[in-house]
């Protein structure tokens, strides 16, 4: 519920009206899992509201598929035969991004990432979508395939009403301080602590 | 990713089959916002597993919507027209809850509370659902108008596959302790912090 109370209010020259409506960039991070369950969570609001959802998902299989996935598919056939909710589009990095001619390998991911950012850059310069959830984009930050100073710089021009979550460890320090919300899970307790294994439906 | 390293075998006499299997009661907790986005985001992924979903939410105004509610609506939906997916169910307690023929008063929330509480109970015996959602079940606990003690024997008690998952904050040592993931959603960084204020699509 928006219960929270704004504690200060910016000297920024904007209406509250202004600042209310300000697109975020989200970034979830931290070790534990339910990083990406958060995002989509968000996402789903967003659907909700009727905005493009983008998702790009910087995983190394195509065949890997969380139950997310196909609930987004699902809502986006919502969209498109009744015009309930927003467009959905969701694309893995896996064997080759879905738009790209180029037959993946499976081998080179650093080529694909870069090919992903670059999509997704032209996507915001165009204001393409209303919600990216740009998923275990953190890696490719991290091993240095995707120029840290270029993304921040795409995200924090971008025009619209574009609002950017992020998610993976080890977010960069420059991508945090460019965040306006920046949230990690917490495990507190665990079943894997107690031996339990990862199990459909739950973690994927 | 399941990617979590099992860091202890426990000696209860399970296999790893029925281990990796066994239904899971998850709190989400803490005093950060994220707890019933991350709870719905877990719910998507059973949906996609074919399972019923049983929403119950704890909220005083049945006029609060949040934007999930519209999307898991829409999925329950796909599930009824097409198969796909697991059915929805979505009850808010509001002024009254919906299987409930007492008009409600929006003035006597401990009694509606109490009456939610019988009817999951029910449910629960009777292996209605394989995920229940019960949002902002913490308060009631907190508040005294529902026993803790009976909550938790009811939920160790329960039989076949039903996850459940409870979220809101001041989860009670009871619940804490025969939970087996609890997650807390941490801030590193808030807009409410730079006088941004809750906007639509993003905090309902």
């Amino acid at each position: 519920m928006p219960q929270g109370q704004v504690t200060t209010v910016p000297q920024d020259g904007m209406t509250t009206r202004q600042r209310r409506n300000r697109p975020l960039l989200v970034v979830h991070t931290g070790a534990m899992k339910g990083k990406s369950t958060a995002a989509f969570g968000m996402a789903l609001r967003g659907w909700n509201q009727g905005w493009s959802i983008g998702v790009f998902q910087f995983v190394k299989s195509a065949k890997w598929k969380v139950g997310e996935e196909e609930a987004f598919r699902a809502l986006g056939k919502v969209h498109d035969e009744t015009g309930q909710g927003g467009a959905v589009e969701w694309h893995k990095m896996g064997s080759g991004w879905s738009w790209s001619r180029r037959a993946g390998t499976e081998s080179d991911h650093a080529a694909d990432a870069v090919e992903g950012w670059a999509e997704i850059r032209r996507r915001i310069e165009n204001q393409a979508h209303e919600v990216y959830v740009l998923d275990e984009f953190t890696y490719p930050l991290k091993w240095g395939w995707i120029d840290v100073a270029e993304v921040v710089s795409v995200l924090t021009a971008r025009e619209g009403r574009q609002h950017v979550i992020i998610t993976g460890r080890d977010a960069p320090p420059e991508l945090i301080e460019a965040a306006d919300l920046v949230m990690e899970t917490t495990k507190i307790k665990h079943p894997m602590d107690a031996g339990q294994k990862g199990q459909r439906g739950i973690e994927w």
